[in-house]
């Protein structure tokens, strides 16, 4: 049987989406830059029994499976390739019971980060993984990427939440991996390994996540501008020095400050060469001591026109200038997001790096930077329709990897490996640990039908 | 040639113990219940290339190592087998510099824990899994059972702490794997992997560890005893429900407090069922207000004689029940130190069931647990020279398994599995899981000469 008759005969009509229109949808996340192309039919599963009918079906047609959550990966993950079925988890999206006690909860993959933090909130509870995408990805997209986010500088990333897995393995196997208490070493931790996995050794179909209490945190925000880049990070290496752990740590580079400013007056001086939004969230006195300190410390990098909320109304207004950041280059063309990590103390160093760069390649690359855990999101600007730019920004996109990884950095910190980092990934991955790489991945998947060609380069390149 | 022949040709003759009371020393770690044999020789490699010339000596002869660090196991995992090399890594005793900014170390597995916390407190930093065997164990061994310790409820286990390990494969070759910087996605999480693998996968030569700024912290402890372990474990709960995430949250049960009387008057009420003590480690008034929440709290539960010590040396006097409560019951007799982790909610049930497998087996049963994360610590009790207590030992020990995981808790919480827990671990771990866990070993080490027999049951028991 082909394999339409094979994924018919197993699941309702209405799971299976095979028009031209709809395969095109469902060709590509947000990487738009990378290669893709129409999978043959992308199929809708609502439940663990239909994922498994679903791998039961590529199984018997030889067929890979390309797993998507919300399509809002920025390396191309989830982009599909020719006659391959897509297999979007968009519909499985329950919440079990919140264990309020344990502080654990059961999450289908096709939950809306936003939907589970909200829907936990209500017990009091907090899901600290707080990716930029949050509104519109999925849990399952989340884990398949190892998200980060703003509030992991203090809190870590999402495979530091996940405690356990259902999965489906390459052989249509349903495995239920990990544990449901708060501590457990039985075994294997699989369930860090396919967190971040970008679906290419497992299909994982729900998880069961850790919590934190939701209470006992006051927002307090700082902002400062900074005259040069070293001067800023001096300020970002002072604050670790000093042993000050903020739940957020973000820089803004010159850049990215004109292209808001022109965009809407925020009042941001034209020679600030960059911005450092800092947010504190512990509560009274102590919250208030570490501001102090905080402040201190910019003013004595070389900080002017450091301003202090102690509000949330008042933090959110001053972290505008971050969230305007992405739309008010998004005027000047298509934006691609790079994802780069380098030890904190050289965050300086490279972003002064990104701009030699972006000269050689004359393009405009603006940068907002995670500067707490040294996570630099250079911003790729190639105007529409430039194809010679956007030929630029990719050589661009591996110069940049280089520069991270002569700095002791990797070439992704949250975003994944994708399609877009394969290069990137080849030359920081040593090649014994790359060896282990294809090993694992041929144990658990030994047709390669899971994601094929994602999450690493293969062996010898 | 032979292995010896084959070792000596590679390494220098003072790294090789052959003689008898050498072989016998490194016979087992200290879990002396599980079964063992006397290696062919115990290697004591200096460098990473010694460690390669070991694993390339094993290869050639086809010879199974056992890796260990100090011995200090609680399972079995470091018990050698009958004509093995016991690779010691303890020689390893190395500490790179400290990077203060990046809050990163390089440390060598044979470094004892308690070397590399009073290391790194030196530069104001702080590593915080701290198992109760810190003072003697290695961080190698820390890392290849995944321990945890009495913090962990709040700051987690020695996985969340490992960035990047140095690794050498089955085949002799080294894997640098993970990284050096507070985020990154690229390729697979390795080290989390390799982290509480015992030994089967590879062999730890070095980590990179993060670490936590040393201030910032108060320390205020409550100790509070209750008539009735339903009570306590209201309390243990009713801490959970409000949010509060205590940096300890111990138990000692009624067992254990009259063994700690008997032997030190600390004027333990006869009544006691159960004693918490609750260590607090926010600073100023938010910690003084914690204290009072969780007084209240406790008090709620219907604890007598609750205290509370504001000094770290206040708080070290409360918490001395449980410093003397192992050394109190090793007085009956060989004590073996179980390990199962339940839902925070079932400790208290878990203990009753605990209370009625010890009436069962005709045994003493004391329990300490880190009841703020579930994990339960029954200590069993054989008197010396009694073969059948040992059995019965056993035994029990399979029942607490059992009842742990029919409450949804696992078999084993932070020792690891090593040979003691296998028959746990094959009832906990479902079949699928296990197939992973046997196609991964294969991959890593396909001529099984890594720890055999260690860490997960074979396929199909």
């Amino acid at each position: 049987m082909d394999l339409i008759a094979e994924l018919s005969a197993r699941l309702p009509r209405e799971r299976l989406l095979t028009d031209v229109a709809s395969r095109e949808r469902y060709r590509h996340d947000a990487a738009a830059w990378t290669p893709s192309a129409a999978p043959a039919v992308v199929a809708l599963p609502e439940t663990l029994e239909e994922v498994v009918a679903v791998v039961e079906a590529a199984g018997a047609t030889g067929t890979p499976i390309v797993p998507r959550g919300a399509g809002t990966g920025l390396a191309g993950g989830a982009n599909s390739t020719e006659g391959c079925i897509v297999l979007s988890l968009e519909r499985m999206r329950e919440i079990g019971p919140v264990d309020a006690a344990e502080r654990t909860v059961v999450v289908q993959a096709g939950v809306l980060n936003e939907d589970l933090r909200r829907h936990v909130a209500e017990h009091g509870l907090w899901y600290p993984p707080d990716p930029a995408s949050r509104a519109i990805s999925t849990i399952g997209g989340n884990i398949a990427t190892n998200a980060g986010g703003i509030c992991c500088v203090k809190y870590g990333v999402t495979t530091d939440y996940v405690l356990g897995l259902t999965v489906v393995t390459a052989d249509a196997q349903v495995a239920r991996i990990g544990r449901a208490t708060a501590k457990g070493v039985t075994g294997y931790d699989l369930t860090s390994l396919i967190v971040g996995s970008e679906g290419t050794l497992a299909i994982v179909v729900d998880a069961t996540v850790r919590l934190l209490p939701l209470g006992g945190r006051e927002d307090r925000a700082l902002t400062a501008t900074f005259a040069s880049l070293p001067a800023a990070g001096e300020a970002v290496e002072a604050i670790a020095r000093a042993g000050v752990v903020p739940a957020a740590l973000e820089l803004i580079d010159r850049t990215c400050l004109q292209a808001v400013q022109a965009w809407q007056d925020l009042g941001i001086a034209d020679d600030a060469a960059a911005m450092l939004l800092i947010h504190l969230d512990e509560p009274g006195e102590t919250g208030e001591a570490l501001a102090a300190e905080v402040e201190a410390l910019l003013r004595g990098a070389g900080a002017t026109g450091v301003e202090l909320a102690s509000s949330t109304e008042e933090a959110d207004r001053l972290l505008l200038a971050r969230r305007l950041a992405h739309p008010a280059l998004e005027r000047y063309g298509s934006v691609l997001s790079e994802d780069v990590c380098v030890p904190r103390s050289r965050v300086a160093e490279m972003l002064g790096r990104i701009e030699a760069i972006a000269r050689e390649a004359d393009l405009t690359i603006a940068n907002i930077a995670h500067a707490g855990d040294g996570n630099l999101h250079p911003l790729i600007v190639a105007p529409a329709g430039d194809e010679a730019a956007r030929a630029r920004a990719l050589v661009a996109v591996d110069r940049i990897a280089e520069e991270g990884r002569a700095l002791g950095g990797t070439v992704t910190g949250e975003h994944g490996v994708g399609l877009l980092k394969l290069a990137g990934a080849a030359a920081e991955l040593d090649p014994a640990e790359l060896a282990m790489h294809a090993a694992i991945k041929h144990a658990l998947d030994p047709r390669g039908l899971l994601n094929p060609g994602k999450a690493f380069p293969p062996v010898g390149t």
